[in-house]
């Protein structure tokens, strides 16, 4: 039964398990380092299919599939899935539950989305309103150019502090406690945080501010320090905004957690050889990277306790034509062995 | 606590209140049957504000801060807010929550949204994870049809079965439990339902089937019917949507819904005058007609029971581009006295 702690912090007491998680990506994260941890990539762009936002939809529904399945559990045993992406009216995720048929919660966090799917999912477990729960996210490169900056046969020179839309979608399944999964003890929901950033093509500078805010009331509301952890782990600040988000914590926070910090947007790509300029990004950058390798070391418990941070820029197109700055958000869920 | 009945209900068992609510709308809703019921309401189409995106944030905010003050607490008590809206990545909720700083969880489900954020807030509070918890959803008639159909000027002719989208925002305070004020008892996350209606005008029938099911697993669920409730309450399927409700509750799960089923779409225009066609739509239409007359008759005791069905399409200009038809959706809460 979740217990409030501090500010904002959510104990979730009786410690959900997830007990199956995938990873579907394309073709560039494939190549990446963490390639040989994803379940499924497709070298096409289409995945098969006719539009990149079908493409979208079939690389989250295998994604959910294969944690159902791994999970050892049939469609009729979830009872409910959260589950977003960055696609307008999150079509990404309500299209393929259409196919899956479970009870569909939709969320938009922009690439905090795993990290909040994860913190629902939890939380119906550990108060009894749901004894398997899906949570879900995706993003796919192609769909996201088109709907955020410019059509792909545009070929528009990309900015330093750009980071690449991760083709991938990530899941898990989580479960009433069951011994040798990894699990969810905590969880905090975070608040919008905008310092002014207008830059479109500096999503981890926006993105900064609300990370720094979420893990510094984390530490605060549980009294821990970064040494407590093997790895805060942000959902996609990328090389600029991990910058500037260790500066933040340093500065704004009297708390240095360079040691332990680790970012997924840097993680998924090899930045010397497959041009992606400040890392990655988009709500499937953080889903595939969590669900495949971290919640492997997890479970191989080679990692005890990640503090994982999802961040997202809840700006859209037209918010920036009216000039508007960017929200940032961050969301945390405290993943343990 | 939460627990688990049937296939897909949920019992609050603690029955979270909700303390206070309000409603901000426009200038056609408040020439509507209902208009003295709301807070607020606005003349000009702009809110005071230069853009419609930035009405509809003015908006949601102002019902938010209606609620909040009604239910006589303060910012810092509100453990966390769920809200969304039918804007591009949901920017009529996220820049009104940079304002006012809560915890924030970002939902989308269409016009389904107000009943998704109270059953978030419901089980959030009977589990113990927050105290006070916020609901609100918003939609803007402007900011919609620019969105979704076309630029206003167009002055595009609308077919019989289009609904209007509602200019207005409701929001909620769910607390635990305080006498004299409306409970939360029950809820039901709803699943994708998709019968291949295409015509993008016709929303009402896009989402019968899915407000049909829900109704019906609800009654299942719960072992109740239709004359266990004061109102079966449709969040917008307006005239349309709600004949095929009717249609569809006989011939498919033979019950018949006719005395005790209402809208909130045909409730908040009047027909005759207004000219509205098929009736209201939108987030904002049963969000503003729930956190007002409903609230307000439940409070009074004039009403007891109401099982409130929003009701969602999940569609997206892309999707209908691309000749997807209409994926529908409906969440269930179940509001006493």
């Amino acid at each position: 039964m979740p217990e409030r702690i501090g500010n904002k912090t959510i104990i979730l007491t009786s410690s959900p398990s997830i007990i199956g998680y995938g990873a579907v990506v394309g073709k560039k994260e494939a190549e990446g380092p963490l390639g040989n941890y994803f379940d499924k990539a497709y070298y096409d762009e289409f995945f098969g299919e006719k539009t990149f936002e079908k493409a979208e939809t079939k690389c989250q529904m295998e994604a959910i599939r294969t944690a159902v399945k791994k999970a050892g559990l049939n469609k009729t045993d979830i009872h409910c899935a959260f589950a977003g992406d960055l696609l307008n009216q999150c079509i990404g995720s309500s299209f393929g539950m259409r196919e899956l048929g479970f009870s569909f919660a939709g969320l938009y966090g922009a690439c905090s989305t795993m990290a909040l799917s994860l913190l629902m999912a939890g939380v119906f477990v550990d108060s009894g309103a749901a004894e398997n729960a899906v949570a879900a996210a995706s993003s796919h490169f192609c769909s996201a150019e088109r709907q955020y900056r410019m059509p792909l046969e545009y070929g528009g020179q990309r900015s330093p502090a750009c980071q690449w839309t991760v083709t991938g979608a990530g899941s898990a399944v989580v479960s009433l406690h069951k011994e040798n999964n990894p699990k969810i003890e905590k969880a905090i929901i975070g608040a919008v945080r905008d310092l002014g950033i207008t830059d479109t093509n500096n999503m981890g500078a926006a993105m900064a501010p609300a990370a720094a805010q979420t893990i510094a009331d984390f530490l605060s509301d549980t009294n821990t320090s970064p040494k407590d952890y093997d790895m805060i782990l942000t959902g996609d600040l990328g090389y600029t905004g991990s910058d500037l988000l260790l500066q933040l914590m340093k500065e704004e926070f009297k708390t240095d957690i360079s040691k332990v910090h680790y970012d997924c947007g840097i993680m998924i790509y090899n930045r010397e050889k497959q041009d992606v300029h400040s890392g990655g990004s988009g709500c499937g950058c953080s889903a595939s990277v969590v669900c495949s390798y971290i919640l492997d070391k997890l479970k191989a418990k080679e990692l005890n306790k990640v503090l994982f941070v999802g961040t997202g820029a809840l700006l859209s197109p037209t918010s920036s034509l009216q000039k508007e700055s960017i929200p940032g958000i961050a969301h945390g869920v405290l993943l343990s062995s």
